[in-house]
């Protein structure tokens, strides 16, 4: 590979001159500065990103913390930040921990040794959240709901509301024996989503009919199955998520349950999954995309620094598919 | 946050002695390593990386360059190498480039400069091929069947086989109409696979019935409208991948033609999605999981530096689910 010592030679220039032309750090006399930029483009010389870092006070980069890159709606929300972050200039650092703590302490450590500008969290970990407490960059928490002086910024969407408008709508559907999955009650979105149930339930007068399930297809099929039997009456079920209303939907199928004819189901989330299917999932959208703008132009705008436990609530909808009539 | 010059004065040492303890560049006495290992833990000091990887040789970073994590297929292959790189004690730098030349180009130079030990390209655009061939740091195509000089490796599975084993599916399963989905022919693995089902139709003397798609959910609607109306006696569909499998099961599911008892359909790739939907999708398995292990076993082992076009032709094998008799 070749050097900048090389290319400032091949241009009859100083090593800093080269240095100035590729950081914007000082004006280059043009005649220069088109001699040096023709040889960097002859010789396909690369700057060294190592050296540039050191330098620099930025490093123009966004960490990215997911649980898993598996989980379709995590696989959008990185994609979106993807996207955000080019445009932006920064290039994004997507680490995947797997819910494993060993693997989020290496992340965090990797995405601040490297200078990372901001590191958004889309997590929310026992440990995650103590280890935060010490980070030196600022951090913006994403779909978590979980904030605290530790965190610049906390964006998330309003899962609460998202819980009333599920069950108000399967009742505006007809249906009189509803079931709520209720997600994993350490999560806020489950938490909210179900208190939002609740409070529906009780101004209709509606009995509280739930099972639990963690938000996964193979213990959505088990806890279908389990509300089946518990509840052979059910006429709506509210899904805690999309991939449990796509395990719920298996269930139906292969016990011939006709969907919505029998049975309504309504989802969470909108991943892209959600309009693949046939019949189609109703579900309640997130806005994944504005969230995910959101973050990266506060890291962008260079907001961070001057905000402590601000928050940004975005509305959520219901999209009306074919699972609900 | 606390610099190494801070650590080595509370150690009564010198910075150098605290690099070479952190870099294990050389032997230093056991007394002074404890003491700067635990001056290390109660400071919660960091590395600068960017420093670190100046003066070493590997950056111990895996680079992976795909098309689009959008796409459930390299959503998997990515978490994969992610998986697979951390317990390398590599850490894994994902680019997804959506198939844009300039942000293919952006990718690779980030790659080279910030030193990566190797690139896994799962991509195949022209601008890609191209571009690889003055690239200084090695390269793997996975999944990509593209080789030659400028490629260390090539792993991939063998499209051909995948494609007859399709055909010749239906067939046993008592299809007298197949129609060939065929994919985007500039690509290997829609190329390989129809070759596949031409050489089995020749071999049964069933004549050629083929539309053309991408990989993509929206076209396969279309082109499963137009199928129908060119071979309104179709009983079974070779879909290009599982994507297009979905779309083709919609299109007969919204017509109220039943699957697999009017029509039999067959996929592609065994994305997870394909055994959630009901029906579960019948499909030719890729061994995603064994190429990405091989990409990173290869860069693990350094054994790269010592190939050049070498090929790793994966088997594959059909799943018979519930859109097949």
């Amino acid at each position: 590979m070749i050097t900048i010592r090389e290319v400032a030679k091949l241009a009859g220039v100083s090593a800093s001159t080269v240095s100035r032309v590729i950081n914007g750090t000082a004006k280059v006399d043009s005649d220069k500065k088109e001699r040096i930029l023709r040889i960097i483009e002859e010789t396909g010389f690369v700057p060294n990103e190592a050296a540039r870092t050191l330098f620099r006070k930025s490093a123009k980069t966004i960490g990215l913390i997911v649980p898993s890159i598996r989980n379709p709606y995590f696989t959008e929300l990185a994609a979106y930040i993807d996207d955000f972050s080019l445009q932006c200039g920064f290039r994004p650092f997507l680490c995947n921990t797997g819910y494993d703590p060993e693997k989020e302490k290496a992340a965090l450590q990797m995405l601040i040794s490297m200078k990372a500008d901001a590191i958004i969290v889309a997590s929310c970990s026992e440990y995650i959240k103590e280890a935060i407490k010490n980070c030196p960059v600022p951090v913006v928490s994403l779909d978590a709901m979980w904030s605290g002086p530790e965190v610049a910024a906390c964006i998330h969407c309003d899962y609460y509301e998202g819980g009333r408008m599920a069950t108000e709508h399967l009742i505006e559907s007809g249906c009189h024996n509803i079931v709520c999955i209720k997600g994993p009650q350490y999560r806020y979105s489950a938490r909210y989503r179900y208190q939002g149930y609740l409070d529906v339930c009780k101004e209709h007068n509606i009995p509280e009919q739930t099972v639990e399930c963690d938000y996964d297809f193979n213990q959505g099929l088990a806890m279908t199955e389990e509300l089946l039997k518990k509840y052979p009456e059910v006429d709506g079920i509210i899904a805690c998520n999309d991939i449990v209303a796509i395990s719920t939907y298996k269930v139906l199928y292969e016990q011939n349950i006709s969907v919505p004819g029998q049975v309504q189901i309504v989802g969470f989330d909108n991943i892209s999954f959600s309009k693949l299917l046939s019949p189609e999932l109703t579900t309640i959208i997130q806005p994944i995309k504005e969230m995910a703008e959101k973050a990266v132009e506060l890291i962008a705008n260079n907001e961070l620094t001057e905000l402590s436990d601000k928050k940004f609530i975005f509305p959520v909808s219901l999209i009306a598919r074919q699972t609900t009539k």
